[in-house]
Formats: structure tokens, sequence, C-alpha cells
């Protein structure tokens, strides 16, 4: 597998958590509505393009429904009169005019693909609530001075193709086109995310970074998938920052050898080795106040008789503080070294993703809060997004819908229907206030 | 899978350990030659059916190369005058007349297929000294009294379908034609035994168990797979007796969640709990001076943000007293509860098979034992080998080949030239010494 790692540096953290907005918002901002039985009944009605998953949705990247899933979106945007392009890594780029459109637009985006357990949220949730923002200004007669654009991005979670945030990541020059085509399939078969998109007719010549196409600010709705709204009461929540995270893979190379007969002493058991660190993974995220997951084992050679001689590990750590981040990886890679060293093993080790925590935009950040108003507070997400990647570039910000019980990538992640409409109208305030703030900076100028 | 328990009683032992025979060999036994370059051509003759493995063999059960080297031995055994038949299992049976017709065959068999990872010897040796045995009889015209059988047993290793001992166990009266058949691939491929046979035309209608076709003993050669007789400075061994052995498959059932964003308090990780029973089986070895080896994990699901829900392992624990084993399995049983207790799982556990350590038959091993005279020493298996199934039925004893520092099932395993034809020989005058017990029997009847 190709190496690829992004590493980002650390921003101070200037915002306080807990204190909501009394700013107001911009005019226009006050004025919108959004419609929660469109929205509701569209993330409901698209859960059906589904491999069978009861109360959840299975929709990997470039699978047949998310083929379907694509096609209804480009239906949707078409409708409501977009500009509408599929770029080489299969993200859909639908634009709608503004007052100005020599103004890159506003964006908001999300992704339509799920991991092989997925909710019916994570990530629908986000493109949905934008095509309901578009669809509620159009109605309305609310027109933006910038133009407005909706991205649905390919391969954020990394379920079925690694690396994960496939195509955001080229978006924000962290890689390449051809490198994220040669993303290899998870489950070993050799199938690349390029040839699967390909397959399904979503390979496309729209833009692909973001000086092909500069947008002004990236605003994506998410559910939360922790539990600090629920705790506190509040429907949704501006979204500070990220913990860092860093993904590992591990190869154990140990020597073959007849499982009943050869002496333990003298074994090589490559898998022996790689359960070793699985279990001190788990002593790392307590000793450090990290976490850290095992998310893929496999190990060789097949049959009931063989010491295992080659086994493969892929792991991520996660650590809100950068310095967390750094010590937990220097002492798993000791911890490997030592590993290896006390079984007879050879490794390799690839660090393919690395990026440590940060904060969103302050300007961005700003705009969503005032748009929660007393119904949000400050929170921060655990894990990568789109966003995580266009604030390399512009200024980004999130909004948070509050879950059940913190639970998601499982069939029984859960929104109420009213959180999510407030999430949506909360996307489209900001939106809203991003265009005021460009608008008061450009007078300014 | 289908539940399949193998258990026999301990059987105590009666043989001395290091003490060689001066007891004499039968007339004929004394008169017996193989030929050495003969036997040794076959064994790197065969090897050529294989996948891609340098100095070794990757010849698994039905598949394409398994079709070659059975058709190869299916040639060379009519050439020789077999009476030929292959059973449903896919075993291949060769039977040579001897003086009288009317006794059960003296038989003698090991098998051709290999491990993933096999070397030359573990099991062709068996199979083609038998084949070399019979060709020596006849060209110096020796002829037993009671007829002899050849056997290429199918499946004896479970590398590709488990459980192992796939056609042995069916001849034994231990499991079904059915079961075995429904024997799946170890890849999750959904293969099974029984279709794969299929394929290479290899189900056929000859006698399945040991009441359809009774045999008077059962002899085998066999790489040692441990350094007892290397370290002894022997060719050659007879086998007294195997340590006992046990398979379970344990299933953990987890919960699905998010790898970055999930707490660490809460999950239910499969994978965690898996990896902790790898470790406790190391322990296990070591503390109660068993050996144990994980063959085998699978875990789910694919992606790179997921907790995994479900882990499978198979594994083995394997100790040379009935005591020992029984203790092992108590006390993994017990690790398995507590880990699911403390992660939070759902288990579901199965042992597969379980082999008590014993011996081998005394009037059998005697033959062995004259015929290695000052050559041998009495040693013990690790392992299972279809002499394990045979000897619940008839006279079954084992002949150990020395190889190089006991590495097996990698293609490094490795045996002399000089040492095999040793072993061939032995075989030879076992079998000739126990149709002379045979006679002297009858006689006194």
């Amino acid at each position: 597998m190709f190496k690829r790692a992004v590493t980002v540096s650390f921003r101070a953290r200037l915002i306080s958590r807990r204190a909501y907005s009394t700013a107001p918002n911009a005019p226009l901002a006050e004025k919108l509505k959004v419609n929660g039985d469109r929205l509701w009944d569209d993330i409901h009605y698209t859960a059906q393009f589904s491999a069978p998953s009861p109360g959840g949705v299975t929709r990997l990247c470039a699978d047949e429904n998310d083929k379907k899933v694509r096609d209804w979106f480009r239906d949707q945007v078409l409708a409501l009169g977009a500009k509408y392009a599929v770029n080489a890594t299969g993200t859909q780029i639908a634009t709608f005019d503004g007052e100005d459109n020599s103004i890159p637009p506003i964006a908001m985006g999300s992704h339509l693909d799920t991991v092989a357990t997925g909710g019916r949220f994570d990530g629908p949730l986000g493109v949905i609530s934008g095509l309901e923002v578009i669809r509620s200004l159009k109605e309305q007669g609310i027109k933006t001075r910038a133009p407005l654009t909706l991205f649905n991005w390919t391969n954020e979670e990394g379920a079925r193709f690694f690396p994960l945030l496939g195509s955001s990541i080229v978006y924000a020059g962290q890689s390449s086109i051809d490198q994220a085509h040669a993303s290899f399939s998870n489950d070993g078969s050799g199938l690349t995310l390029g040839g699967e998109l390909a397959k399904i007719g979503y390979v496309g010549d729209g833009p692909n970074t973001f000086e092909e196409f500069p947008i002004s600010a990236h605003f994506e709705v998410h559910v939360e998938q922790a539990t600090d709204l629920e705790k506190a009461g509040k429907p949704v929540g501006w979204v500070e920052g990220w913990q860092g995270m860093t993904w590992y893979q591990v190869v154990f190379h140990g020597d073959d050898g007849h499982a009943n007969t050869y002496p333990m002493y003298g074994r090589k058991d490559s898998l022996v080795g790689a359960s070793k660190l699985i279990v001190a993974l788990e002593d790392l995220a307590y000793d450090l106040n990290g976490y850290t997951t095992t998310t893929n084992i496999q190990s060789g050679p097949w049959g009931a008789c063989n010491i295992q001689s080659k086994t493969k590990v892929v792991f991520c750590l996660m650590h809100k503080e950068a310095e967390g981040l750094e010590d937990m990886g220097e002492k798993i890679v000791k911890k490997i070294k030592g590993i290896a060293a006390l079984h007879g093993l050879e490794y390799e080790l690839e660090r393919q993703v690395h990026l440590l925590p940060g904060d969103f935009w302050p300007e961005a950040i700003d705009c969503v809060k005032r748009a929660c108003g007393d119904k949000g507070i400050g929170s921060r997400t655990g894990t990568g997004h789109d966003s995580t990647m266009t604030r390399l570039k512009c200024p980004t910000a999130m909004v948070f819908v509050r879950g059940k019980d913190g639970i998601s990538h499982c069939a029984r992640e859960w929104s109420d229907k009213e959180d999510c409409t407030e999430g949506a109208l909360v996307l489209g305030k900001a939106v809203l206030n991003f265009d005021e703030y460009l608008k008061t900076k450009a007078s300014k100028a």
C-alpha cells in the first residue's frame, strides 16, 4: 500500500466551550425556515438504498446502492437548477447562483456513503440538510450574495477503501487523484476506489482541488457521535475542533510451523505478537487518557495446524491534545519494537494518517454559534470529517445534531426529527450569516 | 458449523521409551530391501504438483494439484496390479493380493494433500513409502499371507476444510460422510469438502468405514516434527503414542460503534476480547507445560472507523497427559467466560475435536520396534494422524523419520534421503513382521 501521511499543526483553542451566543443573526437568517417533514422523509427515503441492514444503512462507497443514492442526489439538484459536476474521485458538486457569481461559493457538504454497519444519519444528514437549505431558500425567495455549493464527498469513512477522507483529502491538496484511485479495498479483494467508481460511472471531469474550484467557506451538519449535547439537553451545537487521530498499519512476519508439534520455545508466532499489541493498545488508551481502536486484523496461513506466520493489524490512536497523541504514537512504536524483539518477529510499520487536533475557523464557528443561539452549546468532534480537510483551505465549521447515547456507525444510531430539523435550520442560518460576514468584510475593504 | 467431538480414553503407557529391540524380525523382513533412489525421486517428482511454494509443497485438499497427485497415485497402483477404489470422502484405496485374501489386509497409509505452507514430507512420505514397499515386495518376489492395502487418506490436516482427519474419522466411525462433506473451508468462502471433491471427480463408491472394509492393522511412516531422533542421532523411531489435543472455536459478539468517537468505557470490542484470549493461551501453555496455538482469527466489520463487533478464534490445546489437557480446557473456558463478562461480550464456544493422549497398539509397536532395531528409539507424536483414527479399530503403529530441527508445516521441512530410505524399509519390515505375527496367532488358535 502506498504511504500517505497527513500532518496538520495544532491551533490554539480560543473559544469558550459552554457560553452560547447572544449576538444577532444576519437579517436574512432570522427570516429562514426549513421544512422538517421533507428533510425527515428524504433521510428515510434514501435509507432504502442499502444492502440488508435492519434499521440502518449499509451503502459502501461506489457500490450499487451508492450509485442509486448518487443518481437520486443528481436528480434533486438538477431539479433545483444546479450547475452540476462530478470530479475524478466521484464527488458530486452542485452549485447555485448567487447575486454575485464572481465570489467563490459558500459550500455545504458531507457524504451519502456509509460504513458497513451504518446508521441513517452519518453522513446523509449533512448532505440532505444542505439540500433542504437550498430548497427552503429557493421557496422563500432568499437569495444569497455569494453562490452556494453542495458537495456529496466520496469515501469519507474509508469503510470500503483505505485511506479515509478519500476525495476531500485531494481537494485539500494532501493527496492526489492517482493515490485516491489506488486506494485498496479493506477486504483484501484487490479492488480499488478508482476501478469501482468507474464501474458505477462516477469518475467525472469536474474540479478536483480547491485551487481549481475555490470556495469561501464550508459548513457541515453531522450527528454528534458523543453525548455532550444529550447531557446538556441541547438539540444542536457548534463544533469548535477535533481530537487528533493517527492510523497505523503494522504487519508482523514470523515463521511457519506445526501448530501441535513445534515447541513453544522458539516459535515466531505473528498472531501472538499482534494480540499483545492489541492488548497494549487498550492499556495505552487508559494510561494516556486517549482512545485506541484496532479496526482490522488479517492473519495467515489458513489451516487448523499452522502457527500463524503473517499478521496485519490496522489501528488508530485518538487524543484531544497534540502532545498526548504524539506521546501515544511514540509509546506504541516502542511497544511494537519490543513485541517484535521478544517474539523473534520482523515487522513493517506505516503511519498512514496523522491528523493533529485543532480548531475550526473562528469566523465560521461564530456564524454557527449565532445560528444556534441558546439552543446549542460548543462541542468537539472525536473524528475526522470532510470539514477537517476543507478547513486547510478556507473558513470551515460544523453543526452537531444531538444523537442518542453517542451511538454511531451502528444500525441503532438515532437523532429525533425535531433535532435534525433544528440542525438544518442552523446550517442555513450559518450560511446566511457567513454571506453577511463576507458582504460586511467587502464593504470595509 | 456442526458440532463434532472426538473423545478417546487414555491408555496407560506400558512401553519403555529408550530401549531398542533386540528381538529378531520375521524371516521375510530380514530379506527385504527398498530402493532409496526411487523413493527419493518420487518424493521430489510429486512435489511439482503444488501451488508456487519455493522448496515446499502447497497442495490443499481437493485443489487442482491434489487432483494431479491423486491421478499419479492411481496410475502407480494400477500399474502394480492393485484392486483400486475411491470412497465417498475421496480416500484412495489400493489393495494387493496376499496368499490368503480371506484375511483383512494389512494397511499402510498417510496423505498426499498438504497444509498451505507444507514441506515435501508431511504426509507424502507416508504414502510414497508405502508405494515403495509394495514395489520392492513385488520385485523381490516376497508375498505376504495377508493382502496389503495402501491408503491415500483425504484431508488429514484440516488445512483447507475443518475439522481435520476428514476421512479417517469417518472410517473410524467418529463422524459421518455427510458431516465430512459439509466441512467448511477455513477461508470463509463457503466452499465445502464434498463440493470440492466432486469438482475434481474424487467422490467415489468405495468403502467408507472399517465395518465395510476391515483391515488387520495400519502402519504409517511420518516425519517426526520434533527433535527426539535428531538429538539421539537415530534415523528412525517407533511411535509409542500421541499427546492429547483439543480444538475449540469461540465467536465473540460485541457491539458496533465508531472507532474514533465512542468512549473507551462502555465499548464491547470483540477483537480486544479475542486478543486477551490469545495472550492468555500463551500463558496457559507456560503455566501447565502444554502447547497452545491459535490457528485462525476472523474479525469484522471491515472498515477504518469501526469497533470490531464479531471475532472468531480457532485454537488448539496440546498436552502429553490427559489430566493436563483437561486442566487446560477447564482453565481456558473459565478465562473465556471472564473475558466475555469484563468486556460485555456474548460468545459461542464449541469444542470441535477432543483427543486425549494415548498409546498405539503394543503388538503393532513391537513390529515397528523390531524393524527399527538399534537404528531407532521410541518417541511420541505431538499431533493427530490418520493412524490416531485407525487405532480405534485395529492394531496401529507409526514409524518416525528424523527431520531437521523439528521444522514442519514449513517449506524448510527436511529429512535426508538415507533417513527416508530407512523409514520405508522399517515400514516394509513392520508389515512383514505383522504378517508373521498374524500367521503365528492363527496357528495357535
